[in-house]
């Protein structure tokens, strides 16, 4: 999309070769119209799927996943990053998340009332990199013995290796803006021929 | 707003005559048609204020507020719950907000580039009950010597005293939904003439 890769490189800022911080438009402050026109895109490559819920995790993933669900007409669901009290009296789904940004172990937990065996599922996250976020709502996804039709992710770091395993799942991955690499401090573009 | 409160009562759940779960069409699974059309009347009634920006507090803050920042074509910023990594270089705005739901005292983070002294902010949340986390954003909003132009609720517990807090700081409150008890687990509410 090449509205969000201009805005990579005009609003993003690069670090330690490996570092993006689109803060200023993505995942801290957040350009709303943007959030619709990307929206926009996922709905048009997902349209013919009948999907029945979008799914994705707190907190980031939710401002995008709100949008496209908007267009679908069907719910969104956020996975919690741990369980709140007013989880506690229900039986949950849970996948573990590590985040190498963070170093840690999220244990993420979804209620077993929210997605059930009839359920296509469209994951929508704002970043893909090393895949880990996806995989824990995949997870989660199998547990209720739903379909995971597809993935759509904002910025995909491509250069990581999250795309190789969740295509290993067959599933299909739509990024909107996928980078082929960060080094030197310089965002480099992986820009599939339709979209040149 | 009627069609929020038939959702409360249908599709809600009250425990300990004071926990209202909405967690069906609210702040787990979200109701993306009854989000926007919640944002709809948010925009009505504060389309006149010259709106700059949203603010709201991640995570369930983060549905209503983009959905709101989406029509008045201004930028959502969430405030964060802890100070992430990536935040770490900057100089950012920090409040205090206790939750007494969950017994945890949480400093709440804004990046300085996100708020300035131009600033006409509509703050959105979800639940206002004791209002610590409104008034922690408020006063990130006071920090950036921006201005606090209104709060957007979606579910108000109007017996307890948030409410009263934040418009004796003469801010301008509009609730979709006011709660007025929930004793014996039953929801009564108060409503406005002209909602009648």
């Amino acid at each position: 999309m090449k509205l969000l890769r201009e805005m990579v490189v005009t609003d993003g800022k690069v670090y330690d070769n490996n570092v993006l911080k689109v803060d200023s438009f993505l995942n801290h402050q957040i350009d709303a119209t943007l959030m619709l026109e990307m929206a926009k895109v996922f709905y048009e490559y997902f349209k013919d799927e009948k999907i029945t819920k979008i799914l994705t995790i707190e907190a980031s993933g939710i401002a995008p996943a709100i949008m496209v669900a908007n267009l679908f007409k069907v719910p969104m669901v956020f996975a919690k990053k741990s369980k709140p009290s007013t989880l506690k009296d229900n039986a949950v789904f849970t996948a573990q998340v590590h985040s190498y940004t963070k170093n840690v172990t999220n244990t993420i937990v979804v209620s077993e009332k929210f997605i059930n065996e009839e359920d296509k599922v469209l994951i929508i996250d704002d970043f893909l990199a090393n895949g880990q976020a996806v995989l824990g709502l995949m997870e989660i996804v199998n547990q209720a013995r739903a379909t995971t039709v597809g993935v759509g992710i904002l910025v995909e770091k491509s250069f990581q290796d999250g795309r190789k395993l969740i295509e290993d799942k067959q599933v299909n991955i739509c990024s909107l803006c996928r980078i082929a690499s960060l080094e030197n401090n310089e965002v480099k573009f992986n820009i599939a021929d339709d979209e040149k």
